[in-house]
């Protein structure tokens, strides 16, 4: 049984939470903390789990075997270095860090202590059908992949929502999956903006975000959030015999009113339900068994990062912007593919 | 230029003559008639046909090459023997005839002339799906056929709709459709009635039609006539390695208000549209060329009659009920596979 | 952490185990018996469970909350009728009891304790297609239903099967299933034997099973065991203004080879692997929480033998055959819905 | 009956002779002439048509009503300004000239005349699954257009194909049907290279080409020339509330050997068949009737070109290109919408 302190109990930790004490298997969370003390006590009082004060606190905690971390993304990498300070693993929920440099400190301690300890958030990579896309794509059968059109629609979006969200927020689920899905680093980004969706009011939305990739595949991003209808995750990889595409759960069609329906998820929580219970899952099970994490790594955080501010630069400029990486620790080679 | 004449020009013949002289290559409308004079003189009038009182003497004229009898059912039998007499092709809308004897009365006079001149209308023969289907079927790659699996479904039938025309007016394509299909015959009939549709009042709404072929292939075919959402016509057949499934049109999806949804076509004119041009655009260029029909026989026609008569008789008494054809003429041999 | 007992350690008891202990939340296994001691012990110290010599042995062990029945189906009726005399819930797998006397006596048993302990294990009410076709089915928006039509499609089937089982191990979950699906029992059951597939050598393969609800629904089931392409469960229900489809796993469409092909399910495991977790997560859940089981009771264990026996029957004999059930029992009124 | 004479029998004469002469309605083909004289006279000869030794004697051939130019690209201005001049109305097949200029000519030589009389082969709007895509956007369902995502996909292109045919000839159609579709004019083009497909050799493929259309819409287009699995055209348009994508013809689904495959068209000829008739039949009815011709003009012609020329441009430089258009005359502003 693996016992997790939780580091941010607002709502994301709270539904991480749920998860390790109703749904997994092998785990219990037996710490918690949050910037609001009140609703720490409380989330903690519930399921019997220590309170304390601070996240640093948490980590010390010798009944904290890993640490997950669910607070404000700008106090991600404090907890993360600390826990890696103290050889604890950590989930972090995305992003890794709110600068590049934080990244790179985070690379850096975790390159010092020698081993992987640190996951990100990133879920597509535990969703079934980027799973079975990838199998498509892996196992040669539409040829060497030359391109991928993708969509990332919301049916609408808060009204906090800003223009560089699109691209930090939303389509940073396509960044990194882009980079898990080829093995390759992303070179180059821009961003074309259609007419605006009046949904949006004065947002720019959608976008078309342009990825191309190191070796030579050219990815595309539709990423519309106001488009009412429904979620809708799309992916086609166009490979040199073929293409591959992404299904979805379509449990049911109904034959109804001069049409055949099928239905399309309300939200993320809808599409990936199941890849969260799996992404936690899996990380439970590897650190238990004594190993490192499999899922994204801080490299991954870190790379995400800069293909993400440069397509806010993109966006803001206009301009293909070329990116380019510090060199990959050794530690993270065989995890970038 | 194929010089056809048309005996009745109500809605179906109206929407035949429509067909001939504005869509249809290689043939003209030149002589119509029906029980309706003025209704005759009319649609002769603005097409430049010649307008006669009978159909008999239509039959007789020079300027008609060959027949299409679109009048009603009961009349059906004396004009296609008149088109027998005369030596001419006869192209009958169904049913060939109103009765069994009708039928038979037919099939020998086509015999004694000693080659096909008539040719039925029943139009899913044509239609580009159920070829397709036919092909898969044909190619071998999903085994020897065992099963079919049918749906017909009208949105609304009109209020003079009664029972037995579920099976004599509806399912009859289905009938037609498997013998074509399977070249073979129906064998027995039994009709399943369950709960019925409060659409239609007191109609017998659905029915389970299940056939049995003299190949031990079994179909069932569910009639729905009142099922409001569209005209949908549906099949599968079962072979020993896999299934082959009609599609259908499905010109466009559109994704709104939470659903894929692709369109259903509204009425058999909508979806069997290209059918109807096929069918006689095929019937027009084998008579032009100088051959027999290849469409529906004569044979066709009474076959069709008599597993009608059957599932009549299966749906008023709940009995699987056998059916015994005559003696096939040889004429027919190979159209009947 | 509810503690369970497992009785029978065989292919399907392993399953669970595995289940129960690695996927599972809220359980733990901490018993074990088999007819096979060998295994039971070899099982038993994989796990660090107690590993008794008899299942009434382990129903009686304090340290067992719950009872998990996976033996040979003739030992079922003992094992449960100890779980419900130990006052202990128990699941167990399908069948409840190889007879419908078997099954009648544990009805009584249950009566006189007076609550609910036995869940049987029909998984297909837990699978998400079907439940989003019964959500879909009871919103109404297809109206009242009148018809389904069914397909259980296996690839294959090992050489023991013999015809019975078509019935009694296969369409079983269909006849479960609809029980569940219309709220009403099965009043009537037809069984049609189309040609045989040749794969299954002597076996009377494809079965088509037509059962009449007690309101009215007709159902028709395909049985194909010998199918080769996969295992295909589908279902469409027929509605008064529409109808309802079970969608199902298409993660991913491949474009190659002149063709879009969406992969199908290799087998049950592949296809209902979810419908077992959630089966046993939501029994895991409910006995914990001290309530009694939701799932299949012993009612539904007891009504599906009785159907199953008359759809042997129908096989045998070609006719329709009645089925009528003892009344039902108070305890089960509000389970049959 | 339209009498039609046709400049150039080659591969596409022939076929839309063959179109003409045993599929459409009111049309014949009483003339014909081809730079190979003996080709000419045998065509000629079969279907009993004139010979002509020249394009212009056909055109001035009083049993000419209409003039339909199937030539090699660079003779198409002289033949349409020909038609002009001897005021018959003539179908051009794409491309309407191959420079801007000589499509000027033809402007101007129109608009002289006073009335529409040129008709360009795009035959993309006559399609049936397009036609359905158009009434879906026009009919407000998925709100107001912004973006379009198209593949245009060839299983395999022959040894004389370039890399600017990849534009003026494959996307070339996308071009024109983006500017039916919205209504409104490319404002700019950009190519994106991803890496080579090795089935094309050196050619650079796949493409990204997209348009900026002059009301924002973005459009992208996949062109993929060598991709083995088929032909496959493919369109979804985003809108502000939902969107709408081509279906296409999918006549069968086979289950088969662990798939449900729906076959792809296997070429142009298959997939646009129908396309071509209906074009070619509107244009008849259209031109017997006395009107102006419905279809793509000159100005339609004229600005493929631009947009196709501007394309290669971008290709060749890998910059954004921007399209300027002369001022449209006021006879064509009814048909650009
Ligand atoms: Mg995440
Ligand atoms: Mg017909
Ligand atoms: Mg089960
Ligand atoms: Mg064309």
């Amino acid at each position: 049984m693996l016992k997790v302190g939780v580091i941010g109990t607002g709502m994301i930790g709270q539904d991480h939470i749920r998860r390790l004490t109703t749904v997994l298997n092998g785990v219990a969370v037996t710490a918690v903390t949050d910037v609001d003390t009140a609703v720490a006590a409380d989330v903690g009082g519930r399921i019997g789990a220590t309170v304390h004060a601070t996240g640093e606190e948490l980590v010390g905690d010798p009944a904290v075997d890993a640490v997950l971390v669910c607070s404000w993304g700008p106090t991600h990498e404090q907890y993360v270095l600390a826990a890696i300070a103290a050889g604890k693993p950590v989930f972090c929920e995305k992003p890794l860090a709110t600068t590049q440099e934080a990244c790179l400190r985070i690379l850096d301690a975790e390159a010092a202590h020698g081993s992987r300890l640190v996951q990100v958030g990133y879920m597509r990579r535990f969703d079934f059908a980027y799973r079975a896309l990838k199998m498509a794509v892996d196992s040669g059968e539409i040829g060497l992949p030359l391109m991928m059109h993708c969509a990332h629609r919301n049916a609408s979006v808060p009204p906090f929502y800003r223009g560089d969200m699109a691209i930090t927020d939303t389509a940073v689920h396509e960044i990194d999956m882009v980079r898990w899905m080829f093995g390759a680093e992303v070179s180059a980004v821009r961003v074309l903006v259609p007419r605006h969706n009046r949904n949006g009011g004065e947002l720019e939305d959608p976008l078309l975000l342009i990825m191309e990739m190191a070796d030579g595949v050219i990815v595309d991003v539709e990423v519309s959030v106001n488009i009412r209808y429904g979620y809708d995750i799309r992916g086609e990889i166009v490979g040199e015999n073929g293409t591959a595409s992404l299904g979805g759960p379509a449990p049911v069609a109904v034959r109804r009113d001069g049409r055949v329906g099928v239905p399309v998820p309300a939200d993320w929580r809808e599409r990936f339900l199941q890849a969260y219970d799996v992404e936690l899952q899996e990380w439970v099970h590897a650190i238990s068994l004594g190993g490192q994490p499999l899922g994204p790594s801080a490299w991954d955080g870190y790379a995400a990062a800069a293909v993400s501010d440069a397509g806010v630069e993109a966006l803001r400029t206009g301009n293909r912007v070329l990116i380019s990486l510090v060199d990959q620790p050794k530690l993270y080679a065989e995890a970038a593919g």
